[in-house]
């Protein structure tokens, strides 16, 4: 049996879109971040990040990670990698040129649009009208708009691998949709913006973030 | 036949390392960086990030690049990937485990460790003395206290996955580098220095090392 450990609130978005789109039975052990045992409304969670229990599971403290027969894995967008290609079917790789693609995708999300797009998410989340707060959110779209062309340019198809919805279009999706939040930076992406949609249209997406809403704050 | 676009004083290390390690035939392109025309040594490069015909290949203008048949294929870290499964034998992955460990490993160098790493060898090239850039590096080699702690809690083996040198250990031991300009750092994570050691010693890190030496600054 698989198990996931990590609240909805966390990166765990991104194995449990992929689980919803199997359909692979798993135990979800929703470990929330420690930093939100100080919030008023956090989650009744059996665990949290600093838990020696998890600690145990992964050292480093971070969530989500998957757990499946003798495999312990972190880092969510292998977890998701290895969910595609074990229990994906079409999701996953087909050869090793798909393979391949799928992880430079995966790797691009991660260097080149994780980190500016979750700034302008945390940013604009705080709801800070200050010259500092803007000024932020302009540089950290400058540092996106040479990736999001770049993934513009790439997406002549509906998909980005294999002309099918896959793994690596899960992956790259749920680290731009921190940049959503900034509509006019997604306007001048007109095809990233209806890849997106065309992503987040789907039931197990819909599933996964009915669920992620549901979780307290 | 494979053709690599990169010259050796950038990313391009990588994949050459494990083209070294295997053997493989291949036709190597010595793009270099766009800005390095403008110093005074620069290598006798045909093509440069910023050229046309380097653009047509790879339009976000980035170095190292493979084409492989029909495959174009970017960043780095997927490269070797790509390479180690197709052509690597052992230094690729004997299960979909062990494809994940390597993909969660690559993940982990790019994400927890490069950007630092990478603060931290530039600032010391330049030879600043500044408080500055003192400052600068305590706070680079903080943020890698961390992950290098994990991993060398995860090296209590040679080699981190499978019992034998792969491009995991590449992979890492390529972003780690950067961070080996910082020798009191390093001699805090003995088993991270030793490992690295290890898989420097390589008769083939060793043939690309002394390539990029070569080629001028």
């Amino acid at each position: 049996m698989i198990t996931l450990y990590g609240c909805y609130r966390s990166r765990a978005t991104r194995p449990l879109w992929l689980l919803a789109e199997t359909g692979t039975p798993f135990t979800h052990v929703p470990v929330i971040q420690s930093y939100r045992l100080n919030q008023p409304k956090a989650p009744d969670a059996p665990l949290n990040t600093a838990s020696p229990e998890f600690l145990a599971v992964n050292p480093i403290g971070q969530i989500p990670v998957l757990v499946d027969g003798a495999l312990t894995l972190s880092e969510s967008l292998a977890i998701t990698m290895y969910l595609a290609r074990r229990y994906g079917g079409a999701l996953g790789p087909a050869s090793d040129a798909e393979s391949a693609l799928m992880e430079q995708w995966s790797l691009f999300a991660a260097t080149a649009v994780e980190g500016p797009a979750l700034d302008i998410r945390m940013t604009l989340d705080k709801g800070m009208k200050t010259a500092e707060a803007e000024a932020f959110v302009a540089i950290s779209a400058e540092k996106l708009r040479r990736p999001l062309g770049y993934l513009a340019g790439a997406l002549k198809e509906d998909w980005l691998v294999g002309g099918r919805f896959t793994v690596g279009d899960l992956n790259v999706a749920e680290c731009v949709r921190y940049a959503a939040a900034h509509g006019a930076l997604m306007d001048e992406f007109p095809a990233v913006k209806a890849w997106l949609a065309r992503a987040q249209a789907r039931p197990a997406f819909q599933k996964m973030w009915a669920a992620r809403e549901a979780e307290p704050l």
